[in-house]
């Protein structure tokens, strides 16, 4: 594994790809690896491109990584929309168009199935993003499709959330848009040939006014048509602008220290889960308790409760104060 | 919350609504609420109806409806697909002919958010499943879009899993087969009068062949037009088989059994990650240890991991046999 590493920090792509492997499977020496990784990271911007399925996410991150490469900068891409060319979804057409990359050394693509993942999608989407930013990949582009849950909560991963939204898509994106808006820090309007563009951009604004979503940062709305690069320079002028203001007055601090908070407290509980139902196991509480609930004598959170207790005690003697703070 | 139950359980729909909003919103008296009605759990055949976008879910679920309401059944449906008629989206038409149900006091349908629930969309699915069992509603229909690992998590609430899938609607779908089919009991192929149909049966056949899901139970490829009530009688029929074979030699226990330790597994962890945070912060470290990690001086599995080391030690006086079994 540090070999793989090494080489991975060299810019060997091979072993920054079996690197991933390993995360994504969920591989023992995971903690160990993203232990030496996570000093190294921190250098790179981070862009989520999100958005419903049809309105051209995948155009734009390709558009975009043109843009970037075209800056100099080596641009990583973390797909997990089933429907991204990048993922492997997605029209034939797409996919080959996708190949202009293929030679490019300043482009890593990887694709993360959105299934299977033992600790879930947005902790294997975290530590790929962190390995590519490791690996000296300045701009790293996560496509999700902005539907389910698990996707918004990928969004927490990145630093700037793209929403991408298209005219002429019916009334689902209508009951998605308020959702989607909650986290958006720029907004494109897609393919802006088709009619009803400039509503769409008008209906955004106005929702805009009625809820803002963050005190001294208005998500811009910018008109784009991907495919033939239009709006594309203004789209990456957005992030920079909204990377300007995160990087003021300590907001990418603040921010980081939550997301922080978050990703400490659901490994807590992870770990936490499985140590419990061991230590039940070998107290022979555990098959018991289920047997309890499947019989519908105890609820499960009145399960749960009393194996926390159980846990709790175990450790102390009668009376003592204990974790709880009693 | 004593006084909304009772009348629940007794038939008046506006309590209910409100018992499952309390619920939606995770109410601090949702935990008491669930151990009233959890012992009367347990009667109902629950279904997940999931699918990619478009394969026409709602329609199959509103001709399932009408065929268990044929039978004398009383139907719920909980609808967790931002597309879903049900759920507000989808097309004007779509939701004129739900208003077929507004009138039926045999028919209670209710639609999820598939954002904002503080516990997660899938704790809160099963809930509301729960609240409709014990008010006497036998058949339960729960509608997914099945794109991501949280949608793909809410059929864990159900018995039988059925997904739809249509001819003609691209790559997309080829990509998310292989996904979809690990949880299928049931396989239907909707819009049957669309080219194609058949071949797609035979794919999904060709798929059932390499891949065997499930030791006992080969999950049925119906082929069906859910809009013109074709099919219809035999995607009935094949939950039905399925509920027969789960019935018996004691394979619905085991189902319900394995969900049932996951449940509590993860309603652990959730118990197990507020606690430790807030001990944390009594005991004044949780900002040093954030602090550590947004330095990346700390890597954040080894701060949980250290976390949950000192909480464990916190409760026993030094060289005691701890809660990890020492």
């Amino acid at each position: 594994m540090n070999t793989l590493l090494d080489a991975a920090l060299q810019g060997d792509r091979l072993s920054l790809s079996r690197l991933i492997s390993m995360v994504e499977n969920g591989h023992p020496e995971t903690g160990e690896l993203m232990g030496r990784v996570f000093p190294r990271t921190g250098k790179a911007r981070t862009i989520g491109i999100t958005g419903p399925p049809g309105v051209g996410k995948s155009t734009l991150a390709g558009a975009m990584t043109a843009g970037y490469r075209a800056a100099g900068l080596k641009v990583g891409i973390v797909a997990v929309d089933p429907s991204s060319p990048f993922s492997g979804g997605a029209m034939l057409g797409d996919r080959l168009r996708m190949q202009r990359w293929a030679t490019d050394e300043g482009v890593f693509i990887r694709s993360l199935a959105t299934r299977g993942h033992p600790g879930g999608l947005s902790p294997a989407a975290r530590d790929v993003t962190r390995l590519l930013d490791a690996a000296g990949f300045e701009v790293i582009l996560v496509e999700t499709v902005g539907a389910g849950q698990s996707e918004v909560e990928i969004m927490e991963v990145v630093q700037t959330v793209v929403v991408v939204m298209a005219p002429g898509l019916g009334d689902d994106i209508q009951a998605q848009k308020a959702g989607i808006l909650e986290i958006a820090d720029v907004l494109v309007v897609n393919k802006s040939d088709r009619p009803d563009a400039g509503n769409l951009a008008r209906q955004l604004e106005a929702m805009l006014d009625l809820a803002p979503a963050q005190p001294s940062w208005r998500p811009p709305v910018v008109v784009a048509a991907a495919q033939e690069g239009k709006g594309l320079e203004e789209v990456i002028k957005a992030c920079g602008d909204h990377w300007n203001w995160l990087s003021a007055g300590g907001r990418l601090q603040a921010r980081l220290s939550r997301r922080i908070e978050s990703e400490i407290a659901s490994l807590i509980g992870r770990i936490a889960a499985a140590e419990l139902v061991d230590f039940a196991k070998r107290a022979g509480d555990w098959e018991a308790v289920v047997r309890a609930v499947t019989e519908r004598r105890t609820e499960p959170r009145v399960a749960a409760d009393q194996l926390w207790e159980q846990f709790c005690c175990a450790g102390r003697g009668n009376g003592s104060p204990g974790p709880r703070g009693g």
